[in-house]
C-alpha cells in the first residue's frame, strides 16, 4: 500500500487528535439540545460558551460577538445579506472566494444591490486606495478577504480597515484562508465582520463562525428559535460547536509553538526545490506576504488537472484551484485575475500544508513532483517545441 | 449519583451507537472535501452519495431529490424562501415550529409576501377543508408540518397534498417530528419538499436535509460553491452528513424491528398511569393520531416550567413545550391553538421518548411524576382552594 501525503490542507483538513476527543462525548453521552432547561440542556449550553470564549480568543473579541454558523459559506452570505439592502453598493475584489462573490452577485441580481469587484496587481495584492477610490456614498460594505485560499497571498486588511471605518463602511472579511495561519485581531484589522471555517482549522467540517462587532444590526438569514441571540436559528450543533472551539484553542496554542515557522520552512522547501529542480515554474503570490502553509506553482505546459489526477495516483493529494471549484471549466479566476493568460492560469497547482505534514511528507512530494511533471510534459507537444527551439 | 432519565427525544435524541461508528473515521482518518478530485475526495464524495441513498430510501424518493442542510431550520427556512416572491400567498398553520412561522412572517414583512395561519381544532388537527378554503389565486405555497413538536398529533397531510395538487400549489412538510417514528413515504404525501432533522432520528446535529421533487425551481439561500448541484453551497459536512445516512438506515431498520410498537406501548403505559395516578390531568391531542413517542400532559395548577425544573432535580429530563422557545414567556402557541387558555397551556409538559429509553426509565419517571406534582400542587393557593371546595 502506498503510503498517502496530503497537501491540500487549504480545501479541508483533518480534524486533530484533541478536537475528536473534545468532541467524542457530545454525541451519546453528554448529548442534549442546548435551548433545554434541564441537565442535559445545561450541561450543552456550557459546552457551547466555552467554545465560544474560545473562538473568541482566537480572534481577540468578545464571546458575546461570536455567532455560530454551518461554516464558512454560511457566515460570509450571513456577513453580506445581513447588512445589504436595495440600493446598497458593495465593495469586494476580484480574488474572493465564490461564497463571497456569488452572494454579492445574487445580491446584485436580486436584491437590487450592486457591487464592484476592485483588481489586484500581479502579485495578487490589493491595492486599499484602489478600495478608496471605489467608495460611493451608497456604498455600505467592503467585504474582501484576509487570506486568498488558491495563493495565500495576505491583503492589507488593515488598511483597508482604516479606510473603512474613515468613510463609515461596513467591513467584512472572510478570514476562512487566514484563520490558524497567521494571527487575527479583529480590533487591529479594525473589521466589523469576519468569517472563520471549522474545517479549514483542524476542526470539524460543518462548522464555522462570524464575528460580529457589537451594535451592528446584522439581519438573520435563517429564522426560527431564539439561537444565537437570535441571530442564526437552529438547535446548535453541540459536538461540533464544541470541535470547533477546541479547534481555535488549538490553533492559538499554536502560534505559541511556532507551528507557523515550521509550516512556512516545510513550505519553503517544497517551493524552492520545486523551483530549483522542474524547470519553467513560477510562484504565483510569490513577491507577497503569504500564509505560511501555502504556494501555487505553476508547471508551464502542463494541464494542472492533469497533474493532481497523475499525482493522486502516485499518492500525493493536491489541487488545481479551490476545492469548491473543482470540475469547472474556467480557469482560476485567481490566477487570472492577477494577470495570467487563461492557458497559464490553466498550469497552477495549489499545495497546502497543515499541522499533521512532516518533513517525510515534503521529502515523499519531492520525489514525486519532478518525475510526474517530466512525465507529462514528455506527452506535451507544446513542451517539446519549445525544447527543440531553445536546445 | 442519581440514573438520569431523559424524556425529552423531541427536543433532541442521544446518537445511536451506530451512528457515531460510522461517522467516526471521518473526521481523522478518512477526512477529505468531497468536492477535492483526489483520492481524499473521491472516498468522502462515495460516503456522502450513499448517505444520500439511505436518506431517500427513508423517504421514498430519489438520492438526487435530496439536499442535505444544516438541520431542520435551514431545511424549512430553504423551502420558504426557496420558492416564494413578493406577492405570493402562503398558507400555514397556527401550530407550526417557529422555523416555519417566523420564515413566513419574514417573508411577509421583508419580502411582500401575505400568510395565513389555518386554525386547529381541540384535538390539535388541522381541517384539509380550511386549507382548500383559504386557497387564493397568488397561493404560491402549503406549508403544514406532518407532526406537531408539542402534542405529536399526526396531520392530515395527504389530503393536504392532494388539495395542492388540484390547485397547483407547492406543498412542503415539516416532517421534523415525523420522521423515523412513523413511516414517510414523499409520494403517498405528495409533497414537493419535506424537511427533516439529524438529531431528532438520532442521527448528529447541525445536520438536516429537504427533499425537493425533481423539477421545482428553487432558488438557493446561501451562494458559493456548486455543492449539493447547486441548491446549497458550503463544504459538505462528511461526517455529520454520514452520521445522517446511517440515522436514517436505523431509522427505516426499525420500522421493521417494531420500534415504533415498543415507543408506543411505554408511551401509553406512561401516559395512563399519569392519568390514572395523578388528579386533575389530561392529554392534549389525545383524541388525534399521534406520532408513538409523544404525549402532552396538562398537570392543571402547576407551572409547567416549576415541574421541568422540580423533575430535573430528581434526575428526570422533560421539558414544557418545544426547547426551541424555552425561556419564552409566552404559554405554548400550539396549546392556545388548541384552545387552552394561557393559564392552562403553562401547565402543558410534554414527554417524549427514543430509542434508548427502557421500561424502568418509565418506572423511574412513574415513580417521580405523582410525588413531584402532589408537592408542588401542596404549594399551589389555587389547587387547595380547589380540593377544600370539592371536598
Amino acid at each position: 500500500m502506498i503510503r498517502r501525503v496530503y497537501l491540500d490542507n487549504n480545501a479541508t483538513t483533518p480534524a486533530l487528535p484533541e478536537v475528536f476527543a473534545a468532541m467524542r462525548p457530545y454525541f451519546e453521552e453528554y448529548f442534549g439540545n442546548a435551548s433545554s432547561i434541564h441537565h442535559h440542556g445545561q450541561r450543552t449550553r456550557q459546552a457551547v460558551e466555552r467554545a465560544r470564549e474560545s473562538v473568541a480568543a482566537l480572534l481577540g473579541c468578545r464571546a458575546a460577538e461570536v455567532v455560530f454558523t454551518s461554516g464558512g459559506t454560511e457566515a460570509d452570505n450571513l456577513a453580506i445579506f445581513g447588512l445589504v439592502r436595495s440600493g446598497d453598493h458593495i465593495i469586494t475584489s476580484a480574488i474572493e472566494h465564490h461564497a463571497v462573490l456569488n452572494a454579492c452577485e445574487h445580491a446584485s441580481k436580486m436584491l437590487g444591490c450592486e457591487y464592484t469587484c476592485v483588481p489586484v496587481d500581479g502579485s495578487g495584492r490589493i491595492d486599499p486606495e484602489e478600495v478608496r477610490r471605489t467608495l460611493r456614498p451608497n456604498t455600505k460594505l467592503i467585504t474582501i478577504m484576509m487570506a486568498n485560499n488558491e495563493t495565500g497571498v495576505l491583503q492589507p486588511v488593515e488598511e483597508i480597515g482604516k479606510i473603512a471605518a474613515e468613510a463609515d463602511v461596513y467591513f467584512h472579511t472572510d478570514a476562512v484562508q487566514a484563520a490558524g495561519k497567521v494571527p487575527i485581531n479583529v480590533q487591529r484589522i479594525g473589521c466589523d465582520l469576519l468569517s472563520i471555517s471549522g474545517h479549514k482549522i483542524h476542526g470539524p467540517q460543518g462548522t464555522g463562525a462570524l464575528y460580529v462587532r457589537k451594535g451592528t444590526q446584522l439581519q438573520p438569514m435563517m429564522f426560527g428559535g431564539r439561537h444565537e441571540r437570535s441571530r442564526r436559528a437552529g438547535t446548535e450543533n453541540v459536538a461540533g460547536i464544541v470541535g470547533l472551539g477546541m479547534a481555535a484553542e488549538q490553533a492559538s496554542a499554536g502560534f505559541e509553538r511556532g507551528d507557523a515557522a515550521r509550516l512556512a520552512s516545510l513550505r519553503d522547501r517544497l517551493e524552492q526545490t520545486v523551483l530549483r529542480e522542474v524547470d519553467a515554474t513560477s510562484v504565483n503570490g510569490g513577491q507577497a506576504p503569504r500564509v505560511p502553509n501555502t504556494t501555487n506553482i505553476c508547471f508551464d505546459y502542463i494541464e494542472g488537472e492533469a497533474l493532481v489526477i497523475a499525482l493522486d495516483l502516485k499518492g500525493l493529494s493536491i489541487s488545481s484551484g479551490s476545492a469548491c471549484s473543482s470540475g469547472a471549466i474556467e480557469p482560476s479566476h485567481v490566477l487570472t485575475a492577477m494577470g495570467l493568460a487563461p492557458e497559464r492560469a490553466r498550469c497552477g497547482i495549489r499545495f497546502s500544508l497543515g499541522k499533521q505534514n512532516t518533513a517525510e511528507d515534503i521529502d515523499i512530494a519531492l520525489r514525486l513532483i519532478p518525475e510526474t511533471v517530466a512525465r507529462l510534459r514528455e506527452l506535451s507537444p507544446v513542451y517539446n517545441k519549445k525544447i527543440a527551439v531553445n536546445s
